[in-house]
Formats: structure tokens, sequence, C-alpha cells
């Protein structure tokens, strides 16, 4: 008989949306990473890395995010066999575009789908936070939930957890630049503020709800003006070379928005038109040539789809 | 002939909407203030307060918001007739419920009607913003938008200035308890805190999310659960008698949600049916008997006319 493998693939992600700081994201098409399990006979977990990632080399098993969920996964239903457990990651670490959660969603729906999906999403979810806690420090779900569920997500509270799906505008379109520089997520934390003006926090209030109200009613116009961070982007975009220059061109090319995936370096600019984002990708690939600063530039659609089984 | 004269409503306001501090307002229903204009066939404005509010009456007449207004209307369009004001108050000052908002913003309709209407909305809502700052130290337009234009407004920012108007649930009722204590609106400011910590700034942006997503939706849950107010409720409810029982009250029976009108002192229950909203205000009431303080009650739909001419 064949052993079952199941392989899972899981997006990356943009996540805070400009002005949506920990609590919006959106899941990005055709990157992200992909984790096959297979029941191994054996009494225990076993791991392997296909990818050539050396400091997830360096790691423990039992410390990849991976290995993890599929743990986490078999404790939620009281299961104790062996899975050797495979990640292919085919996205940067660090990048700002959720890598950690993609490899933890990956694992979660496949480890999930290996025992004929006894979890729910809902029950997922709080797994993959838990995997976020273990790869950054903070069980946060504003890249995880996007990756599993697709689309744009909110992450309204935590205390209940509660996401909201927001419905995806067909036509937009994404471009997706990660700069080969590095932004480790605690130092692109530890740079912010933890008390703010509540005067901004009004600005920001403003921008949170045009935004919504904005994909809501269809008016890119609305999104677009709404697309602005005073509390974050000042002090994050410090740590990202090049940042208003790239902003510059992309709202030159009339692109809706511009800002920080994450906690950077990636940057993003959520266009109208596939032609537009291909625009910028090219303007901003060039700027990236000129300065000799490596690069991994996309353009993609949000990703309705989430997290599913290859 | 006839001396033309013309009569402008406009309705009083809930600005905030618990979680929306300084962004969102709604106009209700059957209360507001009307302002009546003429030509007076003299040199100058002539006023005339119709109503029995002493704090009003000791005000010299170019001190009044309504006065105040007309004139910026006809030096808006270059006008200098002599025009008659008479302002029929009919609501509580320091109420909470945009009380000089329905002042001016009756005054600006009903003298730009005066002159047939040269100004759009667009142009009277600056002029309303500038007759919040002669009554009440700032410029802000969440109750003077939403008296102007009706319905839920969001006051998305001010630079430039930006208002959206949010569908309106048709099936929304409001009961809306403005108990006699007083509160001003200046001490209400004071009170709150000039900076807040950055994680409760979080906890609000996802209620506000939440609040915009649950209403084009047509989520009422979800609005309920967002109707949460962590960053200005805990101060301000302080200056509020018996504020936690009234919620209990209203959430007891199962309003979709609960909170302080403006600066308070008004409270307002934001409720499915006509039913719960006079449910809940006969119970607050009775609360607010058995505790010997004055109040007005009232049970409204949010308006979605706005300030018109009678």
């Amino acid at each position: 008989m064949a052993i079952k493998k199941i392989t899972a693939f899981a997006p990356a992600t943009v996540a805070n949306f400009v002005c949506g700081y920990d609590i919006l994201g959106f899941a990005i098409e055709g990157i992200g990473d992909e984790v096959s399990v297979s029941f191994n006979q054996k009494f225990e977990n076993t791991f392997a890395l296909l990818s050539n990632h050396s400091e997830l080399q360096q790691l423990p098993p039992e410390k990849n995010v991976a290995f993890e969920m599929v743990k986490q996964v078999q404790e939620a239903i009281g299961r104790t066999d062996g899975i050797h457990i495979e990640l292919n990651k085919k996205m940067p670490l660090n990048s700002g575009l959720g890598s950690s959660s993609a490899s933890a969603v990956a694992a979660l729906v496949a480890a999930n789908a290996l025992y004929d999906n006894p979890l729910s999403t809902d029950q997922l979810l709080p797994l993959a936070m838990e995997g976020e806690r273990l790869a950054c420090g903070t069980a946060h779900a504003d890249n995880v939930a996007p990756s599993l569920l697709g689309g744009i997500v909110l992450v309204k509270g935590y205390q209940p957890l509660e996401v909201v799906s927001i419905p995806v505008p067909k036509h937009w379109y994404c471009c997706v630049v990660h700069a080969h520089v590095d932004v480790p997520t605690r130092l692109a934390r530890k740079i912010l503020k933890t008390t703010i003006p509540l005067k901004e926090a009004v600005v920001q209030f403003g921008n949170i709800a045009g935004l919504i109200a904005g994909i809501y009613s269809g008016n890119d116009q609305l999104v677009s003006n709404s697309m602005q961070d005073v509390l974050i982007e000042p002090h994050r975009s410090l740590l990202i070379p090049y940042f208003q220059e790239m902003k510059k061109l992309a709202l030159g090319e009339n692109a809706i928005g511009f800002g920080i995936s994450g906690s950077g370096p990636s940057v993003f600019a959520l266009c109208k038109t596939e032609q537009q984002a291909t625009q910028i990708a090219d303007a901003i690939e060039q700027l990236l040539i000129s300065a000799q600063i490596g690069r991994d530039v996309f353009v993609s659609r949000i990703s309705t789809q989430g997290a599913h089984i290859l």
C-alpha cells in the first residue's frame, strides 16, 4: 500500500495594511510555504527541511514551527502516531511576509488533513497563533489568520479571539518587494513607542474606519486616502533603505497605497490593475538595482483561497 | 408683500459611537433645534432667542452660535443684508447631544436657503465647524457633520476634511437618555489622558474596524462586539451617575451596544427594534426616578434626513 502523503500550501501574507497595525492582513498568491506529512511507522515525529535556509538548518527540529504545529494537532485530537514532516520553505525568513506563519499554517493544514480534518479552521487558528509565539515571541493573528483563511482578514480582537473576513475587491493587484536587508521582527517591534498621543490615535481611527468603509463601498479613492499611517511607519520606515523613494515611485504611478508589509523590510503597493502593479514593480526593481540591493519582486492578486492541500 | 421667513431644523446627534472617539457620529430623529431667518430691512442682523435657556439669554447675540453662522454665510457669499434670526432651541445645553451643533447647522441651512442655497453642504460644513470652535473651543465635525448630512457619518480626517456617510441599518432604534447632571464638554475633554498605551489603541483599532465592517455587512453581533471603548469610557463614565447601572440594564435587555453620547452626560443604547429601545428607555427611566435624577428619555430611529427646511 502506498504511504499516504499530504502536502499543504499556505500563502505569504501582508500584515497591517498600512493603517491597520496588528489588526489587518491579507494573503498573496503564488508565494508561500509547503509542508508534506506522512505516517512514518515510528513512535515519534521526524523532520526534514527541504530548503536551503541556513538559519533553519541550525535549529533543532523540535524548535521548528512546522514540527511544533504537527505536534499540536496531535495533542488536540489525542493521537500519538509518528509523522514525517517535510518543510519545503519557498519564501525568505525575516522578510515581513509572514514566513513563519506560512510554515505554521501549512503544517497545521497538512497534519489536520492527514487525520481527515478533525479540526475546523476556528480550532486551527489558535494553534497557529501559538506557532507565532514560538517563532517571534508574540501570539499575533494578523499573519496566520489571512494565511489560513485567505483574503483580507480583520483580527477584531483577542479577548475573545474574533476574526472577520473582509471582502476582497476583485480588481486589486499587489506589488510586493522584498529588499534583501535585515530587519528582525523583534527590533521592528522595539523601535515603536509604547505610548502614543491620543491625537495621533484619532487620526489612525479615521484612517482605519475609512479603509474598511472604502473596501466595502468599492471606493478606491477612500481606501487610498485612508492608507496613511502616522504611528508605525514613521519609525519602521527608518529601518528600510530607500523606503521614501520606493513610496514616491509607487504613489507617483497612482498606486492606491504603499506601505510596509508587517514589520518589514518588505513593502507593498496596492494597485488598481495588474499593469499598474507591474510598472511599479519594474520601477522599484530598477531603483534597488541601482542601489545594489538584492531583492525579490512579486506581482500578485490578493489570494482569496488561503491555505489548501495541493 | 409678505416677508420671506425660512425655518430650518437640525437634528441632535450622538457622537463617538462608543469606540469611534472623535470620528463617528449619527443624527437622531425628533430632537433638535430650529432657526428662522428673514430679511429685517435694517443694516445689521438682529437676534431673538425664543426658548427659555438662561445660559443663552445672558449671552450677547453676537456670541450666539446661530448669530455667528448667519454672519458666516453672508461673508462667504459677500452679502450685507440685515437678517432677523430666531433661535428656537428645543434641546438642552451641555447634554452631549450636539446642542450647539444643532443650532449652528440649523442657522447655516436657514440662512443659505434664504439666499436660495448658494452654498453646498461641502461648503457649509467648514462653517459649522467654526461654530463648534466658537461654542466649545475646538472645530470638531463629529456632531455638525451628522446634523447637517443625517445618518451615520465618519469624519475620516481633517487634513483635508473628509466625511463619509456610512449606510444606516434600517431596523436600528436608539434609546437616548439625558440625565440632568452637569458634565461640561471642556471638563469631559480634560479628564482624558493625552497619551495612551499603543496596546490599548490597537484594541480600539480592532473595534473601530469591526464596527464599520459590522454595519456594512449587516452583522449586528459584530457591531455589538465592537461597541467597546477601552480609551474614553473608563474616564468619562466616572462623571455620569449610574453609568454602569444603566449600561447593565441596556445590555441585559440585549441592546446592540450602550455608551456615552459625545462627552456626556447623555447616554444611548443602540437597539434592534423599537420595542427593545422602549423597554430599555423604561428601565433606565425607572432607575433615574428611584435615584431622584431628572431626565429626558427619547426613543428614536437614526435620522437619515439631516438638517432641512420646515
